[in-house]
């Protein structure tokens, strides 16, 4: 949903929802634009932004609030769905809810009409109904938040606008399934987690990765105790985005101005979010502290130097972000999560997708498994000198292949990302039309969320351990890791 | 060398050196045994350890001592080396000291009588003259270093007597050749440096792992400008020593004990070598500080535990050092390198030995290389978005193989470490015969060494940065990386 940077913040400054957001902390330097979860009028008319003293770490839960860990909801025969956002994400998502049979999208909106236009076409090829389409208008999307027909409102649009539109689905009494990253700053997971308790509405991001086949069966085994005692993964986003930033049709019309403005992992929770579930990380275990250091600004200006993108338009951009950030998460039983996020240099996709225990230690792209003792499997490996064979790792996948994954992988053939969005969009709608608990609540995702300002705070300070708030409220203490069994 | 901890004790009180190593600081607490260079009386005693104020960041440079990035010897027809130390290390380098042509071990000492005339016996049988044998004693080991027939004293021996050792050897006029770690506390680090420069001999720490057959390629692509601006590295000390660390008559009967006293990263040099000298750390560049973080301690007890190596004769040792050590360090230039430290989780070796730049990464367990812009090297890749295939690889080997490879990778073949010793000490003693600066110096053995104490303290503190020592003191904004060139 690229806008001009002028529409956009015109599009904020608008919205009736807007001034919810919080803006950002002085010290995220360098640009009053872009990083912040919806805009304060004093930014979005170009002043300066309000500093904020500190990361909100807890605070007692206000009265009128009560927790989501075990929210459920009145069962629903079918699940109607609106769409806020119809560019290419929100299209792709919508493709793979056709393939839901319980599930109907009653209304598309998008600031560019014609996209909404056409995505409602898209549908009514398929289903008997065409969508109600809404756009044209900066607050478009208010009137989908505000309709009676809708039980989950799904938000795919630049990442500052998420927040605002999630408090408003929630506001108005809709679920809110918000894409990645949920929010851009703890202010804003915090808003988040204070809405969907006081309204009792779910706050789900649409982390797609906690559904890949891998995370899948990595999710399973730890939860069989291939990995004996947990003590350390790995994760990251890793993907040479260069060109796509400078893209003004696509993503780039708005995702480079973050690269202005923090320096640290913009892009955690691709990463993040299988590697927190394997760890139980707000059932059971905890984010506690993160160290954070980021490697020189180089690729991004040199490649920007060497193209010439956009007539060179962009020529005068001072980037701020390190091509390379990494970071440690330490939690609270002691686990370490090593997290890097590098989207200049130039090397393959990779998301690591690593994890370590006393009993195995399994590592991604491509996929490799090495387990401490192979004779209760009946592996021909002898020890774990070696990562696992190839019949030995196929011999494993089939014994831990995730239910959830065996179920729906026919079907997910074909949906985006190797079938995981089918998977992740099936699986949470279905928790809706049961009436369940997603497998990921608003902890969830505000915890791998907030990072984004986490590991900023601690590039900024020389890399000093900064905390990570404690969304759950000490809730995670009493739960137990989620299996996301089916 | 491994002797009974009682042995270890009375051979370090009794030797006249010892009194040169300093006590470890106290905050390294949970066992007075193991982790220092050399022993203070009181340790060696049983008394509790004096704690040490602060790492020395750097000190103006005494009056009397030179530096030594530059210092040349007089050049020599032969090389004319002792050793101390005879076990499974000190056997393998001799092993491949014996094909060196212009090299000569003329004195062998091990504690254990017997294992030095063994390898005497080895030595005399390929080479004309036997060695001298000296052992027997607790400090058989000075006799080496007061002999005036020698250039080069090598010394494979427990981690904790690198340090007087080779004090000893430069305060007599040798140069020193140490096994990894040079030295196990920052205060042993400035004691080399410090002697070093006094006595203007070199102490080069046998870092093997710099002349592995990857890492010289790496290292030589990135003199060459493949991998253009550096950025980012990783290396690591991953293999599986649970068994090592339990076996009695190896390093089982010293190394573990670091484990009862440390927790950081035990262990850096094969890893953080390679890649300082990618990116001219000491000569150019220069490491600022690190942030460490460990996972708790689970495998070490939970493998004795299941195992009851030695009859249960340990079961009571409670260990303090987390499976995984994960640090980041960050350089004067900016830059950022990932070094881990797990010797304990069931997984495949590695060294990680990573390197990312503007124009290229390189990753090895395999040897993978992406390359920005393949068309300069006439590869049929299109982009970086992929790892190169293998016959681009193989292209890209050809053409930038380092010359010291060529040259003796055919003589190297069957030398330890797949021929990174050979080629190692063939360089170093080749230097020695020839006059010329060694291609690490005492600096460098420090600042790879130094990481060990540093990590502890980052972790000791909450994961707090932590500055690394300048050992260089300034010189090295001064200087330009080394290509390693033959």
């Amino acid at each position: 949903m690229p806008l001009p940077d002028s529409s956009r913040r015109a599009f904020l400054r608008s919205s009736t929802i807007a001034s919810l957001g919080l803006p950002m902390a002085s010290w995220l330097s360098g640009c009053s634009t872009g990083a912040r979860d919806g805009a304060s009028g004093a930014a979005a008319a170009g002043g300066g932004i309000v500093p904020d003293a500190s990361i909100a770490l807890t605070t007692p839960r206000p009265d009128g609030q009560k927790p989501v860990h075990e929210l459920t909801t009145q069962p629903r025969e079918r699940v109607r769905v609106a769409f806020i956002g119809a560019g290419g994400r929100g299209s792709s998502l919508m493709h793979d809810i056709l393939g839901v049979d319980f599930a109907d999208i009653v209304a598309v909106c998008d600031l560019r009409q014609e996209r909404a236009e056409a995505a409602a076409d898209r549908i009514a090829k398929v289903r008997d109904k065409r969508p109600v389409v809404i756009g044209g208008h900066e607050d478009s999307w208010s009137a989908v938040v505000e309709r009676t027909d809708v039980d989950v409102v799904y938000i795919a649009t630049p990442w500052e606008w998420h927040v605002p539109m999630a408090l408003g689905a929630m506001e108005h009494g809709k679920h809110a399934f918000v894409e990645v990253a949920a929010a851009v700053t703890v202010a804003g997971c915090w808003r988040l987690v204070d809405t969907s308790e006081r309204t009792q509405r779910h706050c789900v991001m649409l982390e797609n990765c906690c559904y890949g086949e891998n995370e899948l069966l990595v999710l399973n085994m730890a939860r069989q105790g291939v990995f004996g005692e947990l003590t350390h993964g790995e994760c990251a986003y890793i993907h040479d985005l260069r060109s796509l930033l400078f893209d003004l049709t696509g993503e780039g019309g708005w995702r480079r101005h973050y690269h202005l403005t923090y320096n640290g992992n913009l892009y955690p929770t691709h990463g993040l979010g299988p590697v927190a579930q394997y760890m139980g990380v707000g059932r059971g275990d905890q984010f506690k502290f993160l160290v954070s250091v980021s490697s020189p600004e180089r690729g991004l200006t040199r490649w920007r130097d060497e193209h010439h993108p956009n007539g060179g338009a962009q020529a005068q951009e001072h980037y701020v972000c390190g091509d390379m950030n990494t970071s440690i998460i330490k939690t609270e039983l002691g686990r370490t999560i090593m997290i890097q996020h590098d989207v200049i240099s130039p090397r393959p996709y990779s998301r690591i997708n690593a994890l370590s225990g006393t009993g195995a230690t399994f590592f991604d792209y491509p996929a490799r498994l090495a387990v401490n003792d192979p004779k209760p499997y009946g592996l021909a490996a002898t020890g774990s000198h070696e990562w696992l064979a190839n019949d030995d790792l196929d011999k494993m996948r089939q014994r831990f292949a995730h239910p959830l994954f065996r179920r729906l992988s026919e079907r997910a053939k074909g949906s985006g990302h190797g079938g995981m969005d089918y998977i992740m969009n099936w699986r949470h709608l279905d928790c809706i039309r049961q009436g369940l608990t997603p497998d990921s609540v608003v902890y969830d995702a505000a915890a791998w969320s907030c990072i984004i300002e986490v590991s900023a705070r601690s590039v900024a300070t020389g890399s000093m351990p900064v905390q990570i708030p404690d969304f759950t409220r000490g809730l995670w203490k009493g739960l137990a890791p989620l299996g996301i069994a089916t």
